[in-house]
């Protein structure tokens, strides 16, 4: 499609944003869709971006939209284009895999060796229009809703965490209340876990994980998470703890809330050192099972999903707190760096 | 303890049983526990010994008390009891391993080579006293209710299958709507199912499965369950099919209604021969994962009951249909062995 | 490419097949490639279709070139393909995904939903050239021996069902010593079996599983397999049995000689009904994990073939033992239709 | 049994050791065995308790016998113990669980909650007779040879940490070639490794591990371990990585040697904090799969063991460099406190 539209852009290489009224609609590729973007979200990622840490400096390569959670459309389609076709609605997938290295050629192109990021190595989707390759195109039923579109990418990161192994039965921690740890919660309450037990620094996001699950929430300013929960569970501990901060002293504490054997799945992405000062009474002698999480699985992931959100189980537009249009980029923005708040859309049309 | 006591014994080599009112107690042995029994519930098995069927004749010496699914107070304790005290109420396991196998002794006591069982090889359990060897004692919490101890044994085997592997986002099948199925069917809604869809000849047992969580109900006298199924799943199948009927047509439909890879768990026992004509397309094409389940995993199973009933997701309770004094033992057996109810539970104190 | 070739034939549906001198060469589509073939092997699949049984005739439209496992050289790559160019060498994989479906978009293109069939839905491979869709190739390394390349897809069945658990410290039954078989026994003993156990009619098939690394055989003419797997166990059972021969009666035999709680992988295509007579005790009671594989994992199963061959650990051409120019079609398949040889490869430079 | 015997012992809180040579015999309670030593082994755990180290110092009450590795022959048994008799040959399992944690009710005694250990919390066997509760005896067959028995239990932790998954087809990394590092090299290899690469401070440890399996070794003075497993991987890592030295550099190593979705098991146990500097990318963005292992299973990796050597395929007699009398202890902790050695065995009876 020719023509311009409107874009939230990073103008320069500085904090900040803009909106560009003229940018260029991007051109679809062989194997690519055009998309009418219906709603978009903001990932910690954005607000990197935003912020312009040294995260952002080494990935992004400014002037250039941004953002990736979205849904919307589609309005045009490349020649090689096979199963989507015009009018469809999609939700779109971020991690574009290269379909040829180990990892894609086993099942697991979610890791994928050569992988390219939507929004960072593609143009940003807090735009009109974003483009997208058809490999990484969820199709939607007809007439659903463009904002839990918008929100299963970044669900399916809590619920690719959560459902790495069984929660049935189980005693489940949570450390971290943002949307990703609520939704997390919320996965684990609706696949039969025995308590959810759920660490914050925020009262208003603790509230909003027990109202989605959670059966036990504590404050860590005020609360010691460890004691809690080992009162809470008989004195033995957590059979499964998901971290989702990246916060090294709480992924310290991710270990010692664990009971032996237990199953510990980092989602939280640091960006200092982590230190474990007693690895071995903590995770060896405890013979810990520890996975890293990243992305969601293509497309296990977004089956699940679908199936939570689809059965009722869970409803991802509660962790939704904010709604704007492009042109209110800034206040998007300051809204979603607060750490106080839960998702915030763009809505393009709006 | 000596004395005497009322116990509902199978008199003769024939149909039918009997009320002893004057029944030796039986004696413990060094690693015994004595439980006054205050629910027993009757099992498939009893009413097996009630019928006077080929299984039972060949597994049962007259005149013995009959019965094994119990809870009680201990009142009694052998002299190398070690766990357990007089005063505390448990609930039986009815699996006896003897210890040293290659099963015992890797973890996996309740497929032990040399098993014994409760009420077969040892005195029954519809009695005011019994026999209980401490391992197979599973201690509750003070004022548990007794009826709820007694369902613990035969939920485990449906909540055993149930189990095997994960139910989350999962499209489940099951097929038999007894007190197995519908515990197993409540099992998988509260463990994050997507469909619970439930196949049962009897609409009154359909009736009581969907008050626990069946999503969808099929009659099999009306209606085609694996095309029903196949509607229901996009034509692709079910991802987690139990079986709980153990009757070889049921059995063959399992295959048939499970989806490429899925799991398919074994938990009614045939006593027939069991075909399959098309094994190749309904198994091996299909990759399917079958297994076997017997009793309860001891005790992780026991773990996982009391958690799905502690956290209330399970109410076991609503299988129950009828209470019986042990005087009124033929009505109990008459009530179990009548396809349409549900758990038939004695009260010896009542 | 224009022109013709010479090819083996099914050309009428009858029992039979022919040397076709001039049948034209396949025409590649945007992502097929065309491959000079350089090695070919008989598969049982290709037998039935000499034969004319009814699995033939329900699959099969004559005229066709017959075939489906080699290797060879791509000589000419359609408009789209991307990761293979002309003077590759490539082995070929059978399956054809259609990369849509459920099982393929969780990465299991094996088990395909639309599966289409090399050699049955499109040109046999007993030819001067053969069509492969690009999806389907797997990269040789420059000067690898054809042989082996054509030998990848078959080994690569018995590998998949061998692998699909943990072979380590376990006692291995193996019922059937074909090709399939031999390999199957060989990936056992490489993989660290403790004792690899072999079933099978022909004293010549056991021989030369034994030099491959079965440890002990048997012949089912003259030893009662179960009760010598029994007496090698010290009465427990195999912990892992593979099923290669499709016959009902070894199938229940296959679950007879597991111990419990064993893994019982079926690879073997029956074409008869299926009768398990003691289902409850020789699964259920068992706890029995029952599987069927088929074709191989794409492409986990590829690459741990390769590993064991570029290893040294298993050797495959040790189960060649004819081979054949295309002209002599009826003397190869006379050799493969014979139980008593292994496997028979076509040279169609010869 | 009454009398004195002679140990070696930790006699005051210092370093050092002594031999008494009139130390009473230890005396069996109800589920004891007394058992001749045949043969013990130097662990790592005794070298501290010989140097006097902090972890010593916090374990350990002089005056005592030390040693926990052995094999030997039963002389006495206690009143309760059921499955052992006077004469048996037997090997020592250390880890003594308590039979009643969850840990010890749901199959993993070997890490109970309150475990106790031999040769800390009850007498050592570097002496004539050393006291084993019953459930830690692992009967051995008739004229087994005592120094494999006593190795059995070291052994068992690199076997089960290799064995913690499946190793077949893989390339394994393992970090410390000293007895442990190299009997689990020497299981990779027996089980179907690819490819075993082994890194260590000490050539003779290498040329050690490479004369029991591994295919290429590096000395970390002079080698870039992560850049040698990259190139023989071609760039993509390791499949399995086993870390055994404890040392932190390494261990962070361990994460960097691993490909995406490898599994990276830690049994060297580390005394100092654990730093990884780059964890998002080290392990989250390749979704690592780590695990911690201490002890053996019991009892499937004493299984496990006996299968590796009964079947021939690891031979563990090749790491013991060294054997003593008891009255050379000074001698024999020297050589073990010497990194450059493999495995140092006392035999009692010399």
């Amino acid at each position: 499609m020719k023509g311009t539209m409107r874009a939230v852009i990073k103008p320069t290489a500085a904090p900040g944003a803009a909106l560009a009224k003229d940018w260029p609609i991007p051109q679809v590729g062989p194997k690519d869709l055009l998309v009418k973007v219906k709603a978009a979200a903001i990932c910690g990622t954005d607000s990197h971006i935003y912020d312009w840490t040294p995260y952002a400096q080494s990935r992004v390569k400014p002037p250039t939209p941004i953002g990736h959670e979205f849904s919307g459309e589609v309005v045009e389609v490349g020649a090689l284009v096979e199963n989507i076709k015009v009018g469809d609605m999609v939700a779109g997938e971020t991690h574009i895999p290269c379909g040829k290295c180990l990892l894609c050629t086993t099942g697991q192109p979610h890791i994928c060796q050569n992988m390219l990021i939507l929004g960072i190595h593609t143009p940003g989707v807090f735009a009109e229009y974003a483009l997208l390759p058809e490999v990484c195109a969820w199709k939607l039923p007809k007439g659903y809703d463009p904002e839990i579109g918008a929100l299963l990418e970044p669900m399916g990161v809590g619920v690719h965490g959560a459902l790495l192994g069984p929660l049935h039965a189980a005693n489940v921690a949570v450390i971290g209340a943002g949307p990703i740890g609520a939704l997390a919660a919320a996965t684990a309450a609706a696949c039969g876990a025995k308590k959810v037990l759920v660490s914050d620094l925020e009262d208003v996001r603790l509230e909003m994980a027990k109202s989605m699950g959670a059966t036990h929430v504590y404050n860590a300013r005020r609360d010691d998470f460890v004691a809690e929960v080992m009162k809470e569970t008989g004195g033995v501990g957590a059979d499964v703890v998901l971290e989702i901060t990246g916060a090294p002293v709480a992924m310290e504490q991710a270990l010692k809330v664990a009971r032996k054997a237990a199953r510990v799945t980092f989602i939280g992405l640091p960006s200092k050192p982590v230190v474990f000062n007693d690895f071995s009474n903590d995770l060896i002698y405890k013979e810990l099972k520890v996975s890293g999480v990243t992305g969601r699985e293509m497309y296990n992931t977004w089956y699940q999903v679908s199936a939570l959100i689809d059965s009722g189980k869970v409803n991802p537009k509660q962790v939704i707190t904010h709604r704007f249009p492009l042109e209110d980029y800034d206040a998007a923005f300051i809204a979603a760096r607060d750490r106080v708040g839960g998702k915030v859309v763009f809505l393009p049309e709006a």
